[in-house]
């Protein structure tokens, strides 16, 4: 396995894309991470015929006109930057499952790209796949949002100052354990979206923008202290939490088994908590299976850590 | 000259408080540097009476009762915590004009809990200090808010995570000049207030806060670039700028005489601009004063840099 700075010289490339948690608490559409697992698996193979074909190698009956699937739209938009006549065959295992919130769009989307790239001999710059990445994630959550895509194709943490233009500020980040629970109960992001309303309080905006700056700050420092002080949304996370069984009960007993914090991932229905070392992050993952023990829904947990690495490639 | 650390064997301290710049252009109430001057000036001395003794040594002619005055409140504050039978005699000389918008009530408040702390063989904490200065600034603000008080007292830039409780981060700066322009016009801190409403569309907060986040990153890695596209306040400034006469001018000369980008410095009238160097800065300078040329109000102009020394003693 390597990454795409090096040069492919079949017409096949296998290639893993991490699950990221977007709107790191405060940073709601800003601040997103990539995960050490799970990853989603595709093998994509350079064709001589123009145009896309997906094969799914999954359960999930995702759609395979490529016109109706992200890896399609992500890959279509890059070909129209392509003067030969040339594909992508695309044969996909989901992993990551739609709709968990852990940016399973995302990874299908950036995965895609940056694997096409390697079979053009990366002609196309970070910049130019993160647009096309992005068409492929606009068709599945109707809004132009980075906050998965980027740090599924850089790894880490990713500021996203602004998407049109996109730019995306690269935070350091030091070791940073995370338990994800995911209740696999359904949570359409266009119904989250409409929860928030569209003004905030402005004395809640400022709190939220002052825990932004010293989440960063912390990040820079590696102050474990800070970061847990700012991990703290009142602008999103008091709407969107009625979506989320028992979020309260999960979050606070994460809190007592140590967590620096964490929050509804994406428009949820995951939650990740943070903490400072795996033995904390499986604590926080038992207490939380203690809270759920009793609930008529099903439900899967995993602790991983914040991963500096985006998408992989082997061939 | 020395700091605050040393020794003081007499019974007397001579204050230089700095000129400090709230509300740094997205930092909204959370984001605010100290400035190499103007100081205000202040020598204290310890007395034995309990009280506070004001003695103004300027034009101003700022109210003498202690009760009414930044200083008298901040240090009777103090006091309060001190159980000898002691007190303060002050006498102060203001240079940074009250109302200007760059922390003269700060320099006030933070200036005399500094000298008199120093008088008392520093037995109060910096939180603690913080705590009597901001009782002080908020008799002239009207608001407990933290942005000018604590760069001040800390110099450099401080990021107030929160009032209350205080959190402060001080964030490193790399070298920024500073070109200052003071309308001698007056702005109401209050009316200032009013013009902002009590909320804020969710679109631009999240704009705001991407912004804040990233012009921390700049800081932390002296990125300029980046610092310059973070500099952009899409909540605040399109209301307040209409207080500033020509402000949209005064900008866009400053930014074609290689500003970085900058605002209006707390609730104004005083605009600042930051660059990279003092050639630059005095650019800027001149540039403002090309705009000014024919205005039918007295400014004035000065360039300086943001300092990493807050508050400065000498005994």
């Amino acid at each position: 396995m390597t990454t795409d700075k090096g040069e492919n010289t079949s017409n096949t490339v296998t290639v893993y894309s991490p699950a990221t948690v977007a709107n790191m608490t405060c940073g709601f559409d800003v601040l997103g991470f990539a995960l050490d697992g799970p990853f989603d698996k595709m093998v994509i193979t350079k064709t001589e015929r123009k145009g896309v074909e997906i094969i799914n190698k999954d359960d999930y009956n995702l759609p395979t006109k490529p016109e109706d699937n992200i890896i399609g739209v992500a890959l279509l938009s890059m070909l129209k930057q392509v003067d030969e006549e040339i594909g992508f065959k695309v044969e996909s295992t989901k992993i990551i499952k739609p709709g968990s919130g852990i940016g399973s769009s995302a990874a299908s989307a950036a995965g895609a790209v940056v694997g096409a790239n390697n079979l053009l001999n990366n002609r196309f710059s970070q910049d130019e796949l993160m647009e096309f990445a992005l068409d492929g994630e606009e068709i599945a959550s109707k809004s132009r949002h980075a906050d998965n895509v980027a740090p599924c194709l850089y790894g880490g943490i990713s500021l996203i100052r602004s998407v049109e233009p996109i730019d995306v500020v690269r935070i350091p980040a030091p070791i940073l354990h995370v338990t994800i629970v995911h209740p696999q109960i359904e949570v359409k992001t266009s119904e989250s979206r409409k929860l928030l309303g569209d003004t905030v309080p402005l004395k809640d905006a400022v709190t939220q923008w002052g825990n932004v700056g010293s989440l960063i700050a912390g990040l820079y420092t590696s102050n474990y202290d800070l970061i847990g002080r700012s991990l703290v949304d009142v602008v999103v996370e008091p709407f969107r939490k009625k979506l989320i069984p028992m979020f309260d009960e999960i979050k606070a007993a994460s809190m007592i088994a140590g967590s620096l914090g964490g929050g509804i991932s994406g428009s949820g229905p995951s939650v990740f908590m943070l903490s400072k070392d795996a033995v904390t992050a499986k604590k926080i993952e038992s207490a939380i299976k203690e809270v759920y023990k009793n609930v008529d829904f099903e439900f899967n947990t995993h602790t991983t850590t914040i991963s500096n690495q985006g998408v992989k490639l082997e061939y």
